[in-house]
């Protein structure tokens, strides 16, 4: 069976239907608005089936050949820009068929033996997605990079480490640039994993349940660089699992991405001022020549809308959908077009914006030290030097850092003697943690901000890179 | 204060901005690319303020004159399709201005007095989204016509009332019908409720603080159809809730079209065949040609997922927005656009549908007497007329139906003997309730099944839409 | 009909089912874990009843009586938590049902004459949705209340207006408390709406398609204090829409509270220091004693992720169900229970936080005149005194900027002789719009920032509020 | 450093906070109330973390074991519901501790050491969040024995295919049930996938910044089960994207869920009754016996609404939170909680259902062919044995099936003299094709719905699962 909606314009098929679809009708159903961006592998697609049904000789192989030339002829009038897509022909594949006829004749009458619309469009869309995924991969490894040449430049720059955006404790601005590259990381191997689970071929699954003719669908699926056929012919035609899992995939990883631009925003302020974003990626005002807006951060951390909102069109879409296909479905491709076009967007902004990025060491440095950050390593050092069980080494901490805020000053500013008076075990040694190149040198467990851990952790990334 | 990218290609600001924004950048930043949807509105709120502005003696009458006058050419040139979008200008404010700039001259730099991008986008989007509302009702008003068409001409057609998908008890196709006209109602009128609250200007807020120039907000409010200006500037600026109420209004339309469409294709099928679709909003097979896939009203139940998708991308872009404005709230366009656009799509093809649909009145009336569904009439005559209480009458009916099914029969085939076998209160007059039109005439209780009750509601609705 | 799981463990239907529903079948299937919130409002709907079937009637008034004053004994165990709840009765409804037939015994079997459970549940909670709507509604006004007190407190206290997080223009602390006072008046006004709209009774819809016992559903309308019954017995069984609006209206409200609290948090922060937050909504640390977090305004600004998850998930439930009742309907109270306990907790936080909290005007101040934050106001004296176009008066601003910021100073160091240097209709006078008090006094539009208009709008609300 | 709320009422840390936090706060901020299902893996975590401090010497021996000992008195108290959960110690952690020291006194004080809260607390959800794929794993793999038996009973049993819901071509009962064992498998993958990333172990990271203990991150990793430890600290503590793997992968597995749930509630309607559900399945109605209501159906096709509802609250609760741990995150927990408990009874749910499910082999098979669901068919023969190219084939196919409907019947009817008057080349070979049985054993392409297919396929998993 094939699914093609009889339309009186349309004399590929005629048909018994006294009305034609009205205007209405045509705005709601046509698709070729959208649909024509799978032009490409729409083409690729039939030529891989046509040479295919040559193979298992279901058409003759000269009929294959002049379906395989003038499918190319087809390729190079769209890439030129010279092809009329028609509305009345609904979508890309019945825009290419046609024309096909008009090139080639009777054998491309030929082409859809064994086939479908509905194998086709899935064939079509699951490469569309496959690109986009592997197109997410290189980004990410450009992003990547970009963050970890922001990390090797200062592996040992301080900076305030915030929990609740309060200044915690003292850490280096390549550990925190090396927060992203984990995060980053993880974003492109589910991407890698998504695409080796939608890596199987539709194709051959003709309408719903298969054909009788003798096709070779492990042919056309490593043609077209599948691992394997799919091995339901209904699942094949009825599931839109693959995009449903490239959209969640592409919204965690816009929310990372929202994360780091919303720390750019905030280092931006004149209140932070921990970073000079580039002009290239700033807009400014025509009066207030000082003002540099961080325009591309703050797109970059809106985009988790749209993607996350493409991803739940879909998921309602696709809720209780009795198979094989039904209708809704063709709303699938719209919402992975925008996601897609975004996260490559945000991923290439993100990537100019960190790799123009200036970070202000001095400010960095200055906030670093501030508000008694390094109050945990006094802690630490009177439970490890001191023998004092934890909670207690907390409870002395809080008494000095009390005696250092009600004079007005920082920890490392109290006497000996000022120490002393709240615990005898402290001694002069206690001064070496209290500054903040030495409290983030001290963190060296595993994954730590000491800038041994980080450098450590930036040739783990380059090897694996490489 | 006016937010201005600087941008080197741009005479009309020029800067300090050594690299101009790159590709990526001007493909993440401008706007043009959607918000020229937005030129009717930009002019007609410019038009208003300059000859607001020269009311207010802030401008000369003749540079008003000119600036209104070279609006609308802009304005006839763009509808005409002879106005060249530049995305170097960004956006629609900018490419108007600087059209208007070459049409008139130096009176167009007076324009912008007094105002800021930030008013001018925020005014010009409420009053598209005002025009939206309006268009959802004049879209719903139709819609609840066709609904009350299809009511009025089966008031007393005998249809099966479902719960779970299972027969529960008869009712009209008429009281069906009319169920939906209620919620169309409803959603009419939170289509009202919307565009009146949103309908205050922007205008005049400026950049985020308001101005110090004399400006008259109530002038261009009334010139506008805006009901008052508001009566915070920051807020006006800051705030796209009227774009989150319009989404939210749409998405809970959506829900109500995507259960009749639901209903449509499950009645479409063979095995239910309860309506016929026209051929107008069917599309059929080349090879199977007694087939009609329901493909309209199949779109339609997927719209919910698309218009829900729009509404989380935009309360994800406004959630922890600091005020004032933020790029982020660029995003904003785009999914109202998208939403409305197939909102209205959504509601012409259900009338269209609607209004051409076939009900088969004899598979309804035959669908509606099995099953049982009776079963409460007769425990209800039990209650009313031998005085039962509800429970026990219940259980009386329930011992009846189970005779009736053991002997492969319906209610009303058990003879009087085996009624009164099972309870001796049972007469001739039961059988009175058991026949389905007696059954839907019975419910007359307000806003029930039975045909009177229809026809009043029919009444009341007519008058309310005259 | 009565939709009533047979349930061989409940001997009020008992029935025919061999096999009684296993243990995952009681768990997925009861609802009384969470619908027992609705006892009040289901004693409420079913002492409305049995009157009207009294004063019709329909039942004898001796058991209306005793079904009354039972009902009220149920009531009081409940309260008392004296009433054991069994999941065997599976919903609240027969819960309380199956106590006041232990409590008055026969009488109780009359109750459910003329109803469903499917009216009985769209009732309970519909009264519960109204009751969360009258809630919602007085914790708005609560907190408008306490950000009109913070506006009174600092209606002329200057602090930076932002775009972007960059300094823009100096606002006053008043004018910014106002800009949510109008957003949560918005919200209360929508919350307004939905309750009045959703404010019909679904009584006496019965299964779905109305009784023909003559019932006054009018008056059990009056009693339980809705305007009206609703038009249509099978539209009041089936659509949840009234839950859809409260949900988006709710997550609506939640995006203002994040706004809010997102400012709170950054306003917070060591570099910003523009707020104090109370200990009573702060955390501290067990070792860095100066350490406040905004755990509050955190949770806070978290809170529409769960309100709009909320309402994402209902508007999935309910897409595509065909009318009347579907099982899948009892996903909803859930949903509305989590959101609405969650948004009274954020108004209450908010309210309590904003009660308590300390501006800390001197960095607002210091904050509000850095970054040549009244540029726009020279330019527009430049237009306003030496006639500029606006356009032309904004270089001429840039130029003065560029100059001031060469020399490391800020627009009114520089001398008139370097400004007239720049244009020659400089004058001393323009040092008067220089200072930031003068700009924000200067800002008299209708909304502005000016003191006097944030002291208009205070008085506006004063008036609407008492 | 350590994230403690100072709280008056709480001496393990005490503090400078002269205000408690009052009712709201507390109620807002305190998460004992719902992580108390984290109690298991809090003290599993604790006991190899008090066992690493030992082996590295950074605790002495007895301390390490009176805390290991400690632990379990206390998990034992916590399963056998002898521990009281105070909500003044807000979460689990802390209820834990507490608990400790009364068992064991000071060495309690020795346990949190080089670890914080938020390295605690992300250990722990993590561990939890793995045993949620686990018991994703092992209920979908249930699933798909459950459908492989449905699948092997009814291998060549024929039921229409259908697209649009409407008849397309024959198809059998196991091709349809192994189109779900496909689906299904693939969300066991997902889960694999997600578990084998987020089984990194974060323990260690500390506040944020990791610690100056000679801890051996390694040891515990490998202790908890995990394959290494997290290779960032921030990351660690920062990132929930274990979170939104696992939710967005249930709501994939919700989507596939749905699916088949809708088609079970319109297979058994009066008009299909394709199939029959176990009273174990269904509900009954008091008084209409033969209703079975597929409620456990209806509530599984719900449950992706809440699922997802709880992905987008997540998601949403992340957007745009700065480095490190920040007190929105709190909100992680309940959202997993609810949507893992919802997966696990739709999954149960629906293996039961499926296990007992009864197939109406007669109704199916009478349903398959009716329709002309073997048009295709015929077309195919058309091609293949008449060497027509495919559009022609179909021109044909259509005239006959306009033909066969004209007289009202079916395309067997037709006598082979009315067939080739429509085209000559038809011989009696035809009619081979035309019935259901022939027609799907006639697709035996890779996957097709051909028994010997079916069977293949059937094969193909079960030595997958054994």
């Amino acid at each position: 069976m094939t699914e093609q909606p009889a339309n009186t314009a349309n004399t590929m098929w005629g048909g018994r239907f006294a009305a034609g679809p009205d205007a209405i009708m045509e705005a709601i159903n046509a698709s070729i608005g959208f649909d024509q961006r799978l032009y490409a592998q729409d083409i690729r697609g039939s030529r891989a089936h046509a040479a295919m049904l040559a193979a298992q000789g279901i058409i003759s192989t000269s009929d294959a050949e002049a379906i395989g030339k003038g499918l190319l002829t087809v390729l190079s009038e769209i890439e030129k820009g010279d092809f009329a897509f028609s509305t009345a022909l609904e979508d890309i594949h019945m825009n290419v068929e046609s024309r096909l006829k008009e090139v080639i004749g009777e054998p491309a009458g030929r082409l859809h033996t064994a086939r479908s619309r509905n194998d086709q469009v899935a064939t079509d869309f699951r490469l569309w997605v496959r690109d986009q995924c592997d197109a997410a991969i290189a980004g990410l490894d450009a992003l990547i990079r970009a963050a970890l040449a922001q990390a090797e430049a200062g592996t040992d720059w301080v900076m305030p480490g915030f929990t609740h955006l309060q200044t915690a404790q003292p850490v280096t601005w390549g550990h925190h640039m090396m927060a992203y590259v984990e995060m980053f990381g993880r974003d492109l191997s589910r991407f890698q994993d998504a695409r080796r689970r939608m890596n199987e071929s539709p194709l051959g699954a003709a309408a719903l349940a298969g054909t009788g003719f003798p096709i070779d669908r492990h042919a056309t699926a490593a043609a077209l660089g599948f691992d394997r056929p799919m091995a339901n012919s209904l699942d094949a035609v009825s599931d839109r699992d693959f995009a449903l899992e490239y959209l969640s995939t592409a919204a965690i990883c816009a929310v990372h991405l929202s994360r780091l631009a919303e720390e750019l925003v905030i280092w931006s302020s004149a209140q932070f001022r921990f970073v000079t974003m580039s002009d290239r990626f700033s807009t400014g005002s025509s009066i207030m020549p000082q003002k540099k807006n961080p325009d591309a951060a703050e797109l970059i951390r809106a985009k988790i809308g749209r993607i996350l909102g493409a991803a739940v069109a879909l998921f309602v879409v696709m809720k209780g959908l009795p198979l094989a296909y039904s209708k809704d479905m063709q709303e699938d491709k719209e919402q992975v077009f925008d996601a897609s076009d975004n996260l490559m967007l945000a991923l290439a902004a993100m990537t100019g914006m960190l790799s123009d990025l200036h970070a202000n060491r001095d400010r960095l440095e200055a906030a670093a030290g501030s508000g008694f950050s390094t109050a945990t390593d006094l802690a630490d050092w009177l439970v490890r030097e001191a023998g004092l069980p934890f909670r207690d080494a907390h409870h002395v901490t809080g008494a000095l850092v009390a005696m250092a805020e009600k004079q007005g000053s920082d920890l490392p500013d109290l006497t000996l003697a000022q120490m002393q008076s709240v615990h005898p075990a402290l001694t002069d040694d206690v001064y070496n943690v209290l500054g903040v190149h030495n409290s983030v040198a001290s963190r060296t467990s595993y994954g730590g901000t000491a800038p041994a851990q980080v450098r450590a952790q930036i040739a783990r990334w380059k090897e694996k890179l490489a």
